[in-house]
């Protein structure tokens, strides 16, 4: 293979991605794991960072960019938000290198939105946009980046000026799991149908009605009881409505128009019809692909030039 | 003590309250227990009941009448739901003898909703709102009643016409342990101070803007990030959001004006500042009270005269 150039990693909550990066910008070798912030915890980091690079076949020497939540107070070293407004240039500008690590590993800051009554924070998605910016330019843009914690994001000319975050993909998970609709989701797959006429029917009511979210999940249960709603259809109902509801406050918030999607996996079907019915044009872009792209961004401006080579 | 003429129970989700109530509708004997239906389960719901009348001294030929979800598909006795609009005498009329017991044990249905789009159902609020009818009288009513899932239900002279079932409660539950914002809350008490200026804050938040909650709920974890807010002001931050969007989605489905508050406990204070705050006229009954006339209303009816007499 190509010799790498530099390790890339993007360590969130619950998963962790490494890639090994040529000094034309092309990964080389990738490994993905559910070793995220949550299952490392301690003072693990250190090892499970060095076993991964190992297995890829890093020199030790390697120098390594990471963004994400390594990054946050219970991460691997806590690296202080960059304040919004913010250009995305300054945020990968101000990473801070682990101490007492012999290997080179800098840690990109999070981004912070510090209005009293709108208080906001994140952490990965700042680097996603710096590869958003990459790829298709500066601008002014607006971005859905669905997940556990939906992001809406507004760019200004390669300036972060404005974001809101929305706790979709959370709440599906501990409804799901824990709330009495767990008896009416059952078995359901993971993967939500976006094709399951329960999806866009649920997604018409949270665009339509937001304001009655707490009272419509609680029909969802009803449906089952009275209707004989099936546990796959009150799983899309309730992936649709949570969408839906965020569409429909982002649009209140920060605008409708055209939207640049940054979405990997299964939620790029769902977020793609919902934002579409609601009128958005979407132009959808490769959330891994951007993430790598960012943190490319950023090893261009901050690591040790031939620490491999 | 007087001799009890029936033995009364609410037997719910998670609790169970059993009475002996003399002829007088008095009652003479209480008790109070963890054993809801989730913690009995199988067919243990004879023995936990007996136990406890025997317990409190009730003769074994003593009649019983149960509400709640020992009625549910799940509970000792499945009683099949009344329809919506139903009057309340009609729903206490319409109780099943559980079969192969030697007690005469009588549950009470439920009600549902069946309408295409809003399905919702009930099981022990119908009995409380009986009991609402004997202490206030018949006539044109909206009764708001918290908890778990609480319910807002239209009566006209004696009809129950309509109803609509919000997740506040167990939301906080959920979100409480088992979201991000279990970091946030901590070790916050379980009961909310209204005065902590933190309720009344969110509360405001949650009136104004209910299409926007998922996306405030996240604004409790960052303003723990940013601005340092603790347990106790981020478990009144959520208490206070989604009483606040539960009170402004009902308020538009179901209009304001005066409003019966039926609540037990805790809760008793955050509703009564919430709805006032609202613009509702609020009138508290105490929905133990009520559940007990509602029992009392339908042991007049049902039971076999002078079981223990």
């Amino acid at each position: 293979m190509t010799r790498a150039a530099f390790a890339a990693a993007d360590w969130g909550t619950t998963r962790l991605r490494v890639w090994l990066i040529d000094d034309t910008g092309a990964p080389v070798a990738e490994r993905r794991s559910d070793e995220g912030l949550l299952s490392v915890g301690g003072a693990g980091f250190e090892a499970v960072f060095e076993r991964i690079l190992g297995e890829l076949g890093a020199p030790t020497d390697l120098p390594a960019i990471v963004c994400g939540m390594a990054g946050s107070r219970q991460g691997w070293l806590e690296v202080p938000y960059v304040d919004v407004p913010a250009k995305l240039e300054d945020v990968l500008s101000r990473a801070v290198r682990v101490p007492s690590v012999r290997r080179q590993v800098m840690i990109l800051p999070g981004a912070a939105l510090r209005q009293q009554g709108r208080p906001d924070v994140m952490r990965g998605e700042e680097t996603q946009l710096a590869g958003v910016a990459a790829l298709l330019g500066e601008g002014n843009r607006l971005a859905c980046m669905p997940g556990t914690h939906s992001k809406w994001v507004e760019l200004r000319d390669g300036t972060l000026t404005d974001f809101t975050t929305w706790m979709t993909g959370e709440l599906y998970s501990v409804l799901a799991g824990h709330s009495i609709l767990a008896h009416s989701l059952g078995k359901a797959p993971g993967a939500v149908d976006p094709e399951t006429p329960a999806f866009g029917a649920w997604l018409g009511k949270g665009l339509a009605n937001p304001q009655d979210v707490t009272a419509k999940l609680f029909k969802i249960r009803a449906g089952g009881l009275l209707f004989g709603l099936q546990p796959d259809d009150a799983a899309a109902a309730l992936s649709g409505l949570l969408i839906g509801v965020e569409i429909a406050s982002a649009r209140r918030t920060h605008g409708g128009g055209e939207v640049v999607l940054v979405v990997s996996g299964a939620l790029g079907a769902l977020y793609q019809m919902a934002l579409t019915l609601a009128g958005y044009r979407v132009r959808t872009v490769d959330a891994d692909e951007t993430v790598r792209l960012g943190l490319t961004a950023a090893a261009s401006r901050l690591l040790d030039a031939g620490g491999s080579r």
